[in-house]
């Protein structure tokens, strides 16, 4: 029972430069990113933007994985560029130009196709254009998304009334003391509970990710540890990637919130495929590693996990 | 099968400050919270030395644990007094004075009672020392220790040959990648077992905690999440109690590292144990919340930690 995942967000290329080296320009964005994780678990339908400059290449790579690109406009004018550098242990990214471009303008208009679709991820974009994407949509069974620093502090309102509609937050934990004005984890979950969204992902880089969801006896956590790589290459795209194996996964499994508050267990594999993801991804530059990478060495990362971890 | 478990370190007085109060004068020291912590598993004697100004009230509270303090040496002068300030994400910590008193000639001589127990952690003293009371100990089963950045940077041949002999290292993830002279933590960690321990165990605070030993089939590791607290009070002694928590729940098992590699679950349940303990630690000034905690209460968190991380 494979569900549709509709995927929205920055499609781009990306200039990077990690202590590994450095590439001038890569296919790179946060829908790129997550429709390649998610696409290893459930069919994928993206939405997003690109310039006449968009490589057929890249196209050809998306579609490799069955991703329907039908929503990918394509519109005058050149895709949105990234491009940063990382500090020597990969903790810290430093932005040198950020161009929008056609990205600028975004105001994505679903596919029919797309609409009665129940699975739909809002990677981080402006919070109204997440909300007209989530208006366009009837019948959904799960939504959730992203967000960042900059819409927090200031686009608050924006942001609260849209992430109000949500079934899940997926934040890093600065985002979360941002959000909340609370710097311990557990009482930030809980405040954020509190604004709408049913369960809350937060991320916390190489240290892993922790979920919260409030039942009736209170707010409950899951835990699952970041992969330990014998070599980071490029975390460009991690985060993401994560998203879409979470997503991808619980998509997979046909799971809403009703059933993951029933099966705890299902959330927290939802959240380990999506660490197992994230560390594919830092294996080579931009989504290079995607490029080979096999569903059965996915479920062997896990198998890893789990035996790393139950006791 | 409870096995006798030896502890070595300091045995102090501390001011501590946190955003949460401050107290000027409270018991501490790594030997203290080590021991404490591990007598909720396991037969625990102590070695360690206190001035003439040591109350009866805290030895009285390591005897109410059942702490044997044959090896507590009571000299003339003053107890090694520690005093810190904890920033206000209590990540960061400022000495503000450090008066080793009696314990700056401390030589450690084991009671005859001692010598033939099984089990023994060396807190983090100078590495000669530890290995002066390795060299008094006959039929250990299990022995390890913690170390800290000075004796890796300064003394680090005398640390060396310390090490050596250890069946487990016990050190937090910047220690670590001194020692190793690498920032990849699986590469810290299969550096440092080839410097003579079996096992290393790598404490990331808050985040919890990775062990690692070695195998035919390569360097194999285990993670446990930091338990999520709802109010850290003073983080004094976690990373001891952690210990304590590790050690103590080996040795009630009567593990020994081969027992440990036929077993890895066990080597993650002590993790875990250890785990609860800093957890524990935390929630009250000083060593506090030892005076009324139970071993029931430990092992509903310890269950809470299964059920948050089993998938």
């Amino acid at each position: 029972m494979l569900m549709s995942l509709v995927i929205v967000g920055s499609v781009a290329y990306d200039a990077l430069q990690t202590p590994h080296g450095k590439v001038d320009r890569i296919l790179g964005g946060a829908c790129t990113y997550s429709a390649l994780s998610a696409s290893y678990f459930t069919p994928v339908s993206i939405v997003g933007v690109v310039g006449e400059d968009f490589a057929q290449s890249d196209v050809d790579l998306l579609l490799s994985h069955g991703i329907d690109v039908e929503g990918l406009e394509r519109v005058p004018g050149k895709t949105f560029f990234w491009s940063g550098v990382y500090s020597d242990d990969m903790n810290d990214r430093r932005t040198l130009v950020t161009d929008l471009n056609v990205f600028a303008t975004f105001d994505p208009k679903l596919p029919e196709s797309y609409r009665s679709q129940p699975y739909l991820f809002l990677g981080n974009i402006q919070p109204t254009l997440q909300r007209n994407v989530r208006g366009q949509m009837n019948g959904l069974k799960l939504v959730g998304g992203d967000t960042m620093n900059y819409w927090i502090a200031d686009h608050r309102a924006d942001l609260l009334a849209t992430i109000k509609e949500w079934d899940f937050l997926l934040i890093n934990d600065s985002e979360a003391r941002l959000l909340s004005g609370k710097s311990n984890l557990k009482h930030a979950a809980a405040t954020i509970l509190n604004l709408g969204p049913k369960t809350v992902i937060i991320k916390r880089g190489e240290y892993g990710a922790l979920l919260f969801w409030r039942n009736s006896t209170g707010v409950q956590w899951v835990a699952a540890p970041g992969y330990l790589l014998d070599e980071v290459f490029d975390p460009t795209g991690a985060g993401d990637c994560f998203a879409g194996g979470f997503m991808g996964y619980l998509a997979s499994r046909g799971i809403d919130l009703g059933t993951a508050e029933r099966e705890p267990r299902e959330l927290l594999r939802a959240v380990i495929y999506g660490s197992v993801m994230g560390s594919f991804c830092c294996e080579r530059f931009g989504p290079e590693r995607f490029r080979d990478l096999t569903r059965a060495q996915i479920d062997a990362r896990f198998q890893e996990f789990q035996a790393a971890t139950a006791f």
